[in-house]
C-alpha cells in the first residue's frame, strides 16, 4: 500500500534518490504538523464562535425574561412570562432540531459515539462531512440557547473530528471543491491519525485540557502508540486551547489576558483537600443510562419520523421551561445579593429588595455559569431543600433530553447534577459535623460529586481525570477525583449493568443499539482456548493471481459475500484445496482495477494506455463507485486482469492454531482489518475480519458465547 | 506462554471451570492495582525521605558556613570559611562516591539512560536490584548535601523502576527472601509494565506531575497502548504524589495542607503570558552534551578505576565549593533584605547592614530553591552581571558533574541554568523597550529558558511539557513551552548533532556510549526498499521437534551464536534444506529443561517422575543458570528431549519479502525479541533480532548503512 514500494520496486537505487526520498519524508512530517496546526486553530475558532454566539442569544433570552418577569412579578400575570419563556426556548430548539432532522440527523446527539466507532475503525457514513459540523454548529447553538440541558463540549469534539478530516485531504464533497493539496494523506491510516488529533483539539478547546484531550483520543483511538503522532495531537490540542484563550481574551476586552482556555472552567480551587470523600454516585450515574437505553429503544421504535423528532424536541425545551418556571415560583429561598454582585441575572421575584431567589441562580443561567456557581459560591449560598429538589428535577430534564434530535452533549448536564448532588452532600455533612471548620466548604463535595455523576454516566477513567484535573487547575485533586471515578465505574459496572446486561458507559449505550462491530481493549479473559480455526469465516473467497473478471463482478456483485478483503491466491483450486496464499486485495482497489479496465489483453493490444497509478486510487477514495455503477460487457467480462502489483503481497497471516487473544493482539496493534488464516502448507482456510472478534466479544456473556462456539 | 493455554490444553471444560478462570483473572487484575498502589506509595516515602534527608544536611551545612562566614568576615580570614565548606562537600561527596564506585556502579548517574533501555527491552544486568536502590538513595543525599550541581529528580525515577521491579516479583535476590506472592507475575512481560508503572511513580514524585509521569513512561517504554496497563501507571504515579504531598505536609506541621506535590515545586504562575518570546536556546543544551560526550569518552578511557573515580568526585566537589565562594566573595551585588525574607540562609558579607548579598542567593542554596527564587524573586533582585557570570559557571560544573560516579540527576541544574539565562535575558529585554510593563516580568522568562535549556539537554518533547505545565500549574504556559521544546528539539538535533554525528538528547549520548541495541520508534525513511531478507540474521540454529541433549548442549555452549530463541521445526534437515517452522523455544526454558533432565527416556522409564510445571520456569527466573552449570553426562547427551509442549506453538512468523518497516512495526507494537522469517514453505530462512533491527536504525547515517547494506 505504500507508495514507495510501488514507485522503487526496482532497486540500485542512486544515493541522489536517498537523498531525494529522505528530503520528502521530511517535507510530508512537516506537512502533518501544518495540518495538525491548522486543526488545532480552526477547531479553536469554531469553540469561540459557539461561546460567543451561546453566550450573546442566551444573553438577549434571559434578558428579556427578566424584565418580563420584574414587570408582572408585581402586577401579577406570571403565567405571560412563562409563555414567553417556553415559546423563546421552544422556538430556538424548533430551529436547531429542523436542521438536524431534515438536512443532517448524523449530526444529532454529542456524536462521540459517532467518533468512537470512526476512531475504533469502523466507517459510520457522512460523519464527518462539512455539512455535518454546519448543522451541527448551528444545533448545538440552538438547544444551548435554548435552554435544554445540554452542553456544547460534547459536539466540540465531534467538530474537531470533521474539520480534522476536511483539513487533511484537502477537499471538501459537501462544496464539491478539490484544492489539489495533501493528495499523499488521502487514506483510511492517514485520515483516521488526523481524525484523532482533532478530537483532541475539540476536548482541548472544550474543556481547557489539552492533555486531556491527548489521552481522550488514545484513550478511544489510538492502539498503537507512535510517538510522534501523539506529538502532533498534543500540538493540535495545545494550539486549539491557545486560539480559543486568545480570540475570548480579545473578546472580553482583555487582549493577553489569557484566562478560559476552555468553553468551560471551573476556576481555581486551592490545595487543601482535607476534606475529601467518596460518593458513590456511580449508582445514579447507571441509572441514567439504563433509563436513557429504554427510552432510545422507544424512541428508535415510535419516533423515528422528522416531525415527530422536531415536535418532541420543542416539547422537552417547553417543558424544561415550565419546571424551571414552577421550581423558581415554588420556592421562597431568598439569599442575599452580595456586593460583589457574581450573578450575572439575578431574580429578585418575590424576596424582599436586595436579595434574590437562589434557585433561579441554577435554573435561570447558562449550565456552565451554574456548574461553577456550585464550586465556588461561599458556603450558605443555597438552601438544601432548594438543591435537592433542583438534582431530580434537572435529572429528570437530561435523562428526557439526551437522544433528542438535537445537537447536544451529556457533559454539562451530568456535572451540573452532580454538583448539586455532591453540594447537598457536603452541607447535610456540615449538618451532622456541626461546627468543625474542615467541612466548611461544600464547593469542593459539588466538585467530586460532580466527577462521580460524570463517571458513571460516560465510564472513561483515564482522560476524564486529567480533563477535570485540569479544568481545575490542581493537581492535588488528582487522587479523589481518580478514586472518585474508578469507583463509580465499578459500581456501574458490576452492580448495575452487570445484572441488566446493559453495556456500560452512555456512550457504549448509544453504539450498542447502532449494532457496530465495536473493538474492545483486550480479548475475553474466557477466549484463551479458542484458536483462529473457530473464530474465522470460513471458506473464504480467494481470486487467483490473474483472474478472470467475470468472476470478479461476479463476486463483488455478490451482496451476501460483502466482504471488503479477499486473499490472492497462487494456484487455481479446481479440487475445492484451498490455494496459497501470495497477497490480498481490497474492494476498493477492485473497482478501481475494474474502472479504469486494468485487463490484461487490454495492456498487450493498446500499448499507449496509460498506466494506473496510486493518484487514481487516492481520487477515488473515500467515496469509491459501487459495484453496480461499473458497466463491464459481455466480451470484457471473458478478459483477465492481473493482480499481482496490486495486491498487497505480504499481509499478516496467522496459522490456524493461534489462540483468539493473540488474533485479537494484532488486530488491536496493527490496527487490522483483516488477518488471513492459513495452514502450515500456508494455504487460506480462513479470513478472520472485525465482526468476527466482535461477535467474540461480550464481556460477561463470554460464557454463554463460549457455550454458542462449542456446539 | 500464557499458563491458561499450558493447563487448559484439553478441551470441553465445564462452565464452572469457566467461572473459577473470570475469577482468576479479577483477581489478578486486582493484584496488579494493589501492586501498582504498593508501587506509588513507596516510590512517595522514598521521595519523602530524600527530601527530608537532604534538606536537614544542607541545613546544618549551610548553618554551619554561614555562621563561620559571618565569624570571619570581620576578622579576615575567609579562606578559612572556604576550606570549611569545601571539606564539608567534599566529605559528603566521598561517602556518596565511595559507595557508588566499590559497592554498585550501576547506581551512577541519573539511570534514565538504563530505565530507559529497560523499558525499551534491553537487558541491562543488576539496573533494578534492592542493592542498586539502597546505593542510588544513599548516594543522591550525599551528592546533593555535597553542594555538586546535580539534582535529585532523575534518581527518583530509577529508585521507582526499582521499587516496581522488587515490589511486582514478590522477593528479592539482595535480601535472599522469596515472600511466595505474586508468583503469577515473575515473566518479562508483566515485570516490564511494572517498572513502567514504577518510573512513572518516579517522575510524578519528583515534579508533581502524574500526567507527566504516565506519559513519560509511554514516550520511553511502552509501544503497544494498553488501556487498562496505562491506567494502572496514572493509578501509581497518583499515588506516588499523593503519598510524598501527604508525608511532606506532616513533616511541615500542617497535616492536610498538601502543597507539596513533588520534589520541585515551581510555585504558581499566573495566567498573563502576553509576555512570551523564544529563545534558541537548542544550541546551548546541544553544547552540553557534546562536551559531556567528549568528557564521558575520556572517562570511560582514562577513569575506569574506582579511587580515581572517587577523588574526581571530591576534585569536583571541592572545586564546586570553591567556585562558589570565589564567585559570592568578588561579588559586590548587594539587595535589600525585604520583611518577608524569602531566603532562607541570606548572607551578608561585606554588604550593609540590611542588605543581602545576592549571588549567594544563587550558590548559597539547594538547586531547587534557587531554581524557585529565579522564577518568582520580583523584578530588581538579580544584577545581569550577576547572572550572567553564574550562568557561565554553573554551565561549566554541571558539564563536568554530570557523569561522574556519583547518584545524580542532570533536570535541576539545566532547569537553573536556563532560568538564570532567560531571567537574563528578560532583564536586558527590559533594558531595551525600557519602560514598557509587559516586559515587566522576568520568572516568566526565566520559565521558558528553563524549559529550552533542558529540553536542549534531554530532548523529551511531549512528557516535558506536560511535566513543566504541571510543574508550574497553569496549562496556559503548555503552548509557549512547548514551541520552546520544539525549538530547543530541532535547533540542537539538526544544526548540531547532524554534524557532529552525536545522537539527539544527552540520555542517548549514554546510551550510544554504551552500545545498547536500542530500538527507535520508526524505522528509517531510507528503510522502505530493505526486506526482511537482507535484514535477518541467517542461516539459524534450529531444533528439530525431538532433538538429541547433546546437540542442545552443545548449541547452547557455543559462545559464538549465544542466541536467546531457537525455531523449532518439523522435519530433520540433513541435506542443508530448512525445516518447515511449527515453534520456536527459549534459551532459558531449555536450560530450565536441560536442569530438569526432562528428556524422552526418562519419562518412560520413570513414570513416578513429578511433570515440569510453569512453577519451575517461574522460579529460576529472572536469573536463569548458565548453561556451563549444567552438568550432562555423556549417557544423558545421547537421549533425546521432547520440545513440543513446551515451545511457543504459534511464533510471529513473516514471509522474506516483507519489507523492513513492516518488520520494524511488529517488533514495535508487539514488543518481540526474534522474528522468524519464512518461505511460502514455511520453511526458516532466517530469524529477525532487535540487534538486527538496531543496526539498521542509524537516523541520518541511513546512506551509509544502506550502501553497506548493498554490497
Amino acid at each position: 500500500m505504500c507508495s514507495l514500494q510501488f514507485v522503487l520496486k526496482s532497486r540500485g537505487i542512486s544515493q541522489y534518490v536517498v537523498l531525494l526520498l529522505n528530503c520528502w519524508f521530511i517535507c510530508l512530517e512537516i506537512t502533518r504538523w501544518v495540518i495538525c496546526g491548522l486543526i488545532g486553530f480552526l477547531t479553536g475558532l469554531i469553540a469561540c464562535m459557539i461561546d460567543i454566539a451561546v453566550e450573546k442569544l442566551a444573553g438577549y433570552k434571559y434578558l428579556a425574561v427578566k424584565q418580563n418577569i420584574e414587570k408582572y412579578t408585581e402586577l401579577g400575570g406570571l403565567s405571560i412570562s412563562l409563555i414567553l419563556w417556553a415559546v423563546l426556548n421552544s422556538a430556538f430548539v424548533m430551529l436547531g432540531s429542523l436542521a438536524v432532522a431534515f438536512l443532517e440527523p448524523i449530526a444529532a446527539g454529542s456524536g462521540i459515539p459517532q467518533i468512537k466507532c470512526f476512531l475504533n475503525g469502523v466507517k459510520i457514513p457522512r460523519v464527518v462531512r462539512l455539512k455535518t459540523l454546519v448543522i451541527k454548529v448551528f444545533g448545538v447553538i440552538c438547544s444551548v440557547a435554548g435552554g435544554l440541558a445540554v452542553g456544547k463540549e460534547g459536539p466540540m469534539i465531534h467538530s474537531g473530528a470533521v474539520v480534522a478530516a476536511g483539513v487533511s485531504q484537502g477537499r471538501s464533497t459537501s462544496l464539491k471543491k478539490d484544492f489539489k493539496i495533501f493528495e499523499y494523506f488521502r487514506r483510511d491510516t492517514e485520515k483516521r491519525d488526523f481524525v484523532s488529533a482533532g478530537a483532541a483539539a475539540g476536548v482541548s478547546a472544550a474543556f481547557g485540557a489539552p492533555v486531556g484531550g491527548v489521552l481522550f483520543s488514545l484513550e478511544e483511538g489510538a492502539s498503537f502508540w507512535n510517538q510522534l503522532l501523539t506529538w502532533r495531537i498534543f500540538f493540535a490540542s495545545m494550539v486549539s486551547t491557545f486560539t480559543l484563550n486568545f480570540f475570548l481574551s480579545i473578546y472580553h476586552g482583555k487582549p493577553g489576558q489569557l484566562s478560559s482556555p476552555g468553553l468551560i472552567n471551573f476556576g481555581r480551587f486551592d490545595s487543601d483537600v482535607s476534606s475529601v470523600f467518596i460518593v458513590f454516585r456511580g449508582v445514579l450515574g447507571a441509572l441514567f443510562n439504563i433509563i436513557n437505553y429504554w427510552l432510545t429503544i422507544f424512541r428508535i421504535r415510535y419516533i423515528h419520523r422528522p416531525c415527530l423528532q422536531v415536535m418532541e424536541a420543542m416539547l422537552v425545551a417547553a417543558v424544561t421551561a415550565t419546571v424551571s418556571f414552577a421550581m423558581i415560583y415554588f420556592s421562597n429561598d431568598c439569599q442575599p445579593l452580595g456586593q460583589d454582585n457574581t450573578e450575572e441575572y439575578p431574580l429578585q421575584l418575590f424576596c424582599a429588595d436586595g436579595e434574590y431567589n437562589s434557585m433561579a441562580t441554577a435554573f435561570f443561567n447558562t449550565p456552565e455559569r451554574s456548574v461553577r456557581s456550585l464550586f465556588h459560591n461561599p458556603p450558605g449560598t443555597y438552601n438544601p431543600v432548594t438543591l435537592g429538589v433542583f438534582t431530580l428535577a434537572y435529572f429528570a430534564l437530561a435523562v428526557w433530553t439526551y437522544g433528542l434530535t438535537v445537537s447536544a452533549g451529556v457533559f454539562i448536564p451530568s456535572l451540573l447534577i452532580g454538583a448539586a448532588w455532591g453540594r447537598l452532600f457536603g452541607i447535610l455533612l456540615s449538618f451532622i459535623a456541626s461546627s468543625q471548620s474542615i467541612w466548611a466548604d461544600p464547593g469542593k463535595y459539588a466538585l467530586i460529586g460532580a466527577a462521580a455523576q460524570l463517571g458513571g454516566i460516560v465510564r472513561m477513567t483515564l482522560s476524564l481525570t486529567v480533563i477535570l484535573v485540569e479544568a481545575t487547575g490542581n493537581v492535588t485533586y488528582g487522587f479523589p477525583i481518580m478514586l472518585v471515578l474508578m469507583t463509580a465505574k465499578i459500581v456501574g459496572d458490576y452492580f448495575i449493568e452487570g445484572r441488566s446486561r446493559i453495556p456500560g458507559g452512555l456512550y457504549d449505550v448509544h453504539i450498542k443499539l447502532q449494532s457496530v462491530p465495536f473493538l474492545h481493549w483486550d480479548a475475553p479473559p474466557t477466549s484463551h482456548w479458542l484458536t483462529a480455526r473457530e473464530v474465522m469465516s470460513s471458506p473464504v473467497t480467494c481470486f487467483n493471481r490473474v483472474e478472470k473478471v467475470g468472476r470478479i463482478v461476479d463476486v463483488l456483485s455478490n451482496t451476501s459475500t460483502n466482504h471488503n478483503g479477499f486473499p490472492v491466491v497462487s494456484d487455481t483450486t479446481e479440487n475445492d484445496e484451498p490455494g496459497k496464499i501470495c497477497g490480498l486485495i481490497l474492494r476498493s482497489q477492485l473497482i478501481v482495477l475494474l474502472k479504469h479496465k486494468v485487463f490484461v489483453e487490454r495492456a498487450s493490444s493498446r500499448l499507449s494506455q496509460r498506466r494506473l497509478q496510486l493518484k487514481d486510487f487516492r481520487d477515488a477514495y473515500p467515496r469509491f463507485p459501487p459495484i453496480q455503477s461499473i458497466h463491464v460487457s459481455q466480451d470484457e467480462r471473458e478478459c483477465m486482469m492481473d493482480l499481482t502489483e496490486f495486491m498487497n503481497p505480504t499481509p499478516y497471516t496467522v496459522p490456524q492454531e493461534t489462540s483468539l487473544p493473540r488474533v485479537f493482539k494484532l488486530f488491536r496493534a496493527l490496527g487490522l482489518r483483516h488477518l488471513v488464516v492459513v495452514d502450515n502448507e500456508n494455504r487460506v482456510v480462513g479470513l478472520v475480519t472485525r465482526k468476527d472478534l466482535a461477535r467474540y466479544h461480550v464481556g460477561k456473556d463470554g460464557l454463554e458465547e463460549l457455550h454458542l462456539a462449542q456446539t
